[in-house]
Parts: structure tokens; C-alpha cells; sequence
């Protein structure tokens, strides 16, 4: 069987969405509220939003599940012809109120047409307002470990997959640190579909320790006026990538996605500032010096 | 002669920023803070910024004339040979401090190619947070008006583009209530290239006068938490559009424009609010069955 279970695949998903959520909400002390939704092609899904936290402004963790026509855009892009498709993932992304603390971003998913091609996709990425050299190295390692465990090429390769794709071309910029990003895994090389879905999630079980591990780290650090303007700025450009680059973003609002789901990435509250400057030999500086692609965080 | 001297257009659109930044400075008592910057393929610009004002959180006159061989991707859009251009305009952005007050663009282009193209382009649309009809039917009056003096079909004809363009697809909303959009007019129907001149004239200097009597109109207007919240949702909407849409955005940030200056269009604050609701009866729910093409504003 090269195909796994997409009923096993779509309620490892659902119940992935369920820890992440029980794990986050316990910390904050915060419930997240649900908007369960249906597509009118077929399918749909369940939203969770978390908003006005104590450690999270803003905290989005989507399950959907679909299917339905291929959308014309897809079989376009990978010059197929008609069939049906279905395609379940989570999708998260968490705004935290302490500038201190690192906006992260989660994805994985599985798409699979009638005509047989199958592939899992997905990425973990961190966004640190400030960088912290510590622990930018404890990401990284958390996201290896996870690798290694399933293929030796995997960290190296879908690291520097994400150092491409979370870029902000017009800034110049990285996004944040990177992490991993990795797509149309089709289990016709190294790994099969099984083995593939055993390493997606596990990326997916890495997400909850890792966040909550870095919001203990910094919730309570003291914080004033600068830390939070820059922190906002650094909002500004999360949802300059987010509108301008992501291929998530523009195919779901492309598609007549859910709107309000695909959206609760963007953060509460973002600034913009006309050619601000940052003073040399500053956290901000530094930071800015380090929204580089090809930086080995570990060692 | 069938192409205007490239001198005098460029020139005029030089006083026209000169002669809005003096009297947008003048009534807001906060004066315009000027970038002048180069394009190392050939040209450049003059950026003008106002933040922090009375009545205008942030405001951005941009004049710029550039020049060179012509960008890859407008060859391929307009199916043409390699060749020379030369393109200059002025554009505005203003986000004001009230609620009340309406966000105001405009825009106004000439782009000439060593193959004897050329055209000229434009537009001005105003986006209010609080859509209030008689200032509606005073704006698009305003600019009938001017449309009328050139050509009978312009105003509707133009309100109809913008109608199309400054619509934020995904909200299945306008970005507010239109005004004019026009591209491309080449002087080879009824006005001829100097005639054309003439219209883009009368649009550029309708702006002072049209935005100083809104912003008169309201900025003294009393408002309170709800309507300053309401403002920071529909300016998140302006980004929306602006990123995701917005042509000029997106090809100057594909082409490697200046950044600081194009995105200058993004509002100094924005929010995002998760599936936010309106009541029915309220002003917010007023304007947001008012973000509809086709509306006879003036009637």
C-alpha cells in the first residue's frame, strides 16, 4: 500500500489540532473559541482562535479538510488534467504579547487527486522580534532532531528549502530564523507515503514543546515603548510576507478560500514607519543583521 | 505633434507635488520631510512624508522619474521588442488622525518608450471609514466635474474602472467608494496625447482643493474608542488591498522600486480582528453595505 489512509491522515490532524490547542490553552490560561465551517464545493473545517491572551494576542490553529474539483489554478500549475482532489492540513500561526517572546508558524498537509498523485507537504518556521543566538540553536536542534530521526538529508535540505521561501525579497530580508519547509513528498524517493506520514507527524508533535518551551523563556521578561514599537514594526513585515509572497495566502484567497480562516495569521495590531532607522550596535540592529538566509544556527 | 515634451510633463507633476505638500502642510501646521533618491538603472525621485500631523497621521507625496531599459515584465504584458522607457508621476497616499476623515489616494502617470508608445494613466479614489453620502456625492461631483470639462463619457467610463480595480476581491468589498481609475489612454481616440495632458492636469489639481474640504469637514469631529477601533480594522483592509491588488504595489516591488517609498501607501497602524461582527443599524454596518460597485453616488 503506497497511499496511506486518508481517514487516518485527516483524523491525525483533527486530534493534532485538539493537543496543540489543549497544550497552548493550558499555558495561557486562555481558551480558544471554534468556528466550525463547510465549503459549498465539499468539505470544510474547524477554526480555533485564541485572542487576547496573557501570553498570546493572537493565536490561529486551523483544520480543514476538502475536496471537491481540482481548482483550475493547481492543474495549471502542474499540468494535469481534471480530476478530483481532496486535501485535509493544519495550519498555525501564534502572535504572542510579549515582544520577547517569537511568533511562530506551523503547516502541514496532504493532498492526494483521483488520478492517484499523492503528497504531503508542510513547515515550521520561527519569527523572533528579537533573535536570541541561544535560542534560535534550540529551534534549529528541536527541528533536526526531528529530521534525523527520519532521513539524514532531510534537516540540511528543507532548511535551506525555507531559508528560499520565507524570504522578503523587496526587504532584502529572511522572514525570521527559518526552519524547515518541505513539499510534494510523494514517497517516490528515500521514504514511502507511510514512512513520509510518520515523519510529518512527528513534525507536527514537535510543535506544541517547542512553542511552549520558548514562551516560559520569555513571558515574563520586562519590556517597554521600544521594545514594542519594534515589535510591531516587525508585524508590519510578517504581513508584508504573509499578503505579498505566501502561496498559501494567495491560493486560498485565489480560490475563494475561507476568508477570516486564511487570514488569522495577520496579527492583531501592525505598524508601519517610513525609512525607520536602527541604531548601530542595538538588539534590533543585530537582529536585522541576522534576517539572513544561510546562517547555521546550531553551532 | 503627437507626443507631449516629456520636459514639461515632468515638470508639472514636480509642482504639483510642490503645490499639494504646501497646502496639505499648511492646513495640518506639520510639514512634509523630503527623501530625494536615485535609481541606479537611470532616474529617480523626490519622497515627501508627513506623520505624526494635526490631522494626518501619515501622509506620502511621491514624485518620481525614471528611466532605462524597459522592466521584463512590461514587455511581456504588453507583447513588445526590448526598448528605452521613461516614466514619471506623482503619488499620493493620506491617512488621516479622525476616523471621520477619509483615506485619499491618487495617482497620476506618463510612461513613454523609445518606440514611440506612450500614455498616460491615473486615477483618485476615496476610501472613508464612515461612509456619509453627501460627502460621497460631493467627492465623485467634484470629480465628474473635472472629467466632464474634457470629455462627455469620461466620468463614467473612469468611475466604472475604478469601480473594477480598487475592489478587494476576497471581502467581496470595494476599497471604498471608488472615484476614478483610467490607464493607457494613448491620445488615439477622441483627445488627442496634449488634450490628455490637459485632463491629467485638471485630475491632479482637484486633489487639494477636494481633500482640504473633507478634511475641514470632519477633522473636528468628536470620536471615541469604537470608532478609532473601526478605523484600524478598515485601514488593515487598506493593506489588504494594497498588497494583495494594488498593480503599482506589485510591480514596483517586482521590479526592485524603491521600497520605503512605494509602501509609504501602508497606514502607520493597522488591526486585524477574527470574524469581527457589526450591528445592524450601525454606522459601520452603513458603510459596509455602502463597499458595493455601481452605486450612483451622485444621485
Amino acid at each position: 500500500m503506497t497511499v496511506p489512509d486518508k481517514v487516518a491522515i485527516e483524523s491525525w490532524f483533527k486530534e493534532l489540532q485538539d493537543q496543540i490547542c489543549a497544550s497552548i490553552s493550558a499555558l495561557d490560561g486562555t481558551p480558544f473559541m471554534e468556528d466550525a465551517w463547510t465549503r459549498q464545493e465539499g468539505g470544510g473545517g474547524r477554526s480555533r482562535i485564541l485572542a487576547g491572551g496573557a501570553m498570546l494576542a493572537k493565536a490561529g490553529v486551523n483544520f480543514s479538510a476538502v475536496y471537491g474539483k481540482t481548482p483550475e489554478k493547481i492543474l495549471q500549475a502542474l499540468k494535469l488534467e481534471q480530476s478530483d482532489f481532496y486535501a485535509t492540513g493544519i495550519s498555525i500561526v501564534m502572535h504572542p504579547v510579549n515582544p520577547w517572546c517569537p511568533i511562530i508558524h506551523m503547516n502541514t498537509r496532504y493532498f492526494q487527486m483521483s488520478n492517484g498523485i499523492a503528497w504531503f507537504g508542510g513547515g515550521i518556521d520561527l519569527t523572533p522580534h528579537y533573535i536570541i543566538p541561544e535560542q534560535a540553536a534550540f529551534f534549529h536542534s528541536q527541528i533536526k532532531k526531528v529530521c534525523d530521526q527520519h532521513h539524514p538529508a532531510y534537516y540540511n535540505e528543507f532548511k535551506r528549502w525555507a531559508d528560499e521561501y520565507f524570504y522578503i525579497s523587496h526587504r532584502q530580508e529572511t522572514r525570521g530564523i527559518g526552519g524547515i519547509f518541505f513539499d510534494h513528498l510523494k514517497g517516490d524517493k528515500d521514504l514511502s507515503m507511510l514512512q513520509t506520514f510518520e515523519f510529518v507527524k512527528d513534525v507536527g508533535a514537535s510543535f506544541a514543546p517547542i512553542y511552549t518551551h520558548l514562551l516560559k523563556e520569555n513571558h515574563s521578561k520586562p519590556y517597554g515603548e521600544n521594545e514594542q514599537a519594534w515589535q510591531m514594526l516587525r508585524r508590519g513585515r510578517y504581513v508584508e510576507f504573509n499578503l505579498v509572497y505566501d502561496k498559501g495566502t494567495k491560493f486560498g484567497l485565489d480560490t475563494n478560500g475561507r476568508t477570516e480562516s486564511i487570514l488569522m495569521s495577520l496579527p492583531p495590531i501592525a505598524h508601519w514607519e517610513y525609512n525607520k532607522k536602527v541604531e548601530e550596535g542595538s538588539m534590533e540592529m543585530f537582529t536585522l543583521n541576522h534576517l539572513k538566509k544561510e546562517i547555521n544556527w546550531i553551532s
